[in-house]
């Protein structure tokens, strides 16, 4: 017997388990809601439904709901998790930052991991089998390249494994009037996209604009066939606000996507920006997040 | 008569009587070495011995060799110009910022103008006719794109009129270890740019470097048959040091170029990075950089 052999011969006798012990104290873990899929042993980078599911039952079977400290059990918020793009656009970030990353998203079960371009295929590559998708960014994070350049590397990331694509839209051209240039840009990304079933982020850049601008990029996007527009690329001078989320999701509507990112540090936050409209979140300190969440 | 034609009649009126006048103070211009083509007039944006030659005439003519207040003349020196990449990257540029950029550039007699790819068009349209040469960049700033992303980039930006392209070296690559990957990324846009009669800047970032880093990137860059090596983008935490730039002349010997940019905004700047080793300059602040040469 391996030790893949192993680790599924341990999971099942974990599940037959837990289906027969009772809690201590009276309650089954069911009862409280929760679901060893939602727990995650942040001791580890895997799930515990899978490869940790004897560490998981013995604790869970000790009588734990939340437990936070290293090697324990935390119950994390997949309403949260399902929200958040867990994100390293650094450029300085190396192979194994990455790979890291990926296994928090699987930990989590982030809705993506978002990664620059050269990153998407060792991210498709860590993620098979997850069902957390792969992010990445095009004319990033200046969004002043050719309309060409941006569908090129936008249809070679999806042909690579991107499932979702960030964009940045041409802020020069934007705040030159030349809106047909700025339509056409999203509108030739967007198809792109949609060919290879992964679908398109559009990054206004917040900071470098004001609110007539926002609000014309968020006519422009929707026109365009965009499925989300988002705040910031984060490496701008400021990120997301409530005020910007609020006034992109009256621009847009309710039937496309809004997410803030940039600054997005706490759960206070993410909620704020939930609050205000946004349907995902971009953030680096989404595992801090989510021990927030759980604490 | 149009007014192009009207132009150009000064012009030559202009020529004619400046071979015919004798200097008050008893020099000729030329005796100071003095050159009609390296005076400009800081109060328009084109070149004083095309347009500007009938008021360029009048101040030589009055005797003077360097007036530096708007409207009057300056002299500069072109040895300083001839070192400067007249740089704009900031995402939010629009299309006046880039025509005035290049009419600055054709004022000065800058190598280049240097601008994101979306403005190459423009500015090869716009400089066409004069010496001065049109860079663009390229995987700019992150450097985290694929290398077929960025070939095609490079193609698309020197096929539009750029002579000189500056791209980023992958530094989550160059962390990670991955020597023939960064190798074969400037290998490959090298070769590219070269088909094109272009030359190739390679950006290391030396902000998210050790110095073993950027020795390793100076060594790969030079195998790879890139023509310059360049400290930064201009996004980073850190611009240009004199340390730095000698390092990288050591590393890379005489025979290749080394360019200074990043937080380059005085003509002491400049002269330290001259004197520390680099044989071009990219600086934003490049008007203000001769000015302070002509005072």
């Amino acid at each position: 017997m391996d030790a893949t052999q192993l680790d599924r011969l341990v999971a099942q006798i974990g599940e037959e388990l837990l289906a027969r012990i009772p809690v201590s104290g009276g309650h089954a873990p069911n009862a409280e809601g929760l679901n060893v899929a939602d727990m995650v042993c942040p001791g580890c980078t895997r799930r515990c439904a899978q490869t940790c599911t004897r560490k998981t039952k013995e604790i869970i079977a000790a009588g734990a709901d939340r437990v936070s400290t290293t090697g324990k059990l935390i119950k994390v918020d997949p309403d949260i998790a399902a929200m958040i793009d867990h994100t390293v656009l650094k450029p300085e970030a190396t192979r194994d930052e990455i790979v890291k990353l990926c296994a928090e998203a699987r930990q989590y079960n982030f809705a993506s991991v978002c990664v620059n371009p050269y990153w998407v295929p060792l991210a498709a590559s860590e993620l098979k089998g997850s069902k957390v998708l792969v992010c990445t960014v095009v004319g990033f994070p200046l969004g002043a390249n050719p309309t060409a350049i941006k569908v090129a590397e936008a249809t070679d990331a999806v042909h690579h494994g991107a499932q979702e694509v960030d964009m940045v839209i041409n802020v020069g051209a934007l705040r030159s009037g030349d809106y047909d240039a700025v339509k056409h840009d999203v509108q030739a990304v967007a198809e792109a996209v949609h060919r290879g079933g992964a679908i398109l982020k559009v990054i206004l850049e917040n900071a470098l604009l004001d609110d007539s601008q926002k609000v014309m990029a968020c006519a422009l996007c929707k026109l365009a066939g965009a499925d989300f527009v988002k705040t910031s690329t984060g490496f701008a001078k400021s990120g997301a606000t409530a005020h910007d989320i609020a006034l992109m999701r009256a621009a847009v509507g309710p039937e496309m996507g809004v997410k803030a990112s940039g600054g997005i540090r706490t759960l206070a936050d993410l909620k704020t920006m939930a609050a205000a409209g946004a349907s995902r979140i971009g953030a680096s300190a989404s595992v801090k997040i989510m021990q927030e969440s759980a604490a």
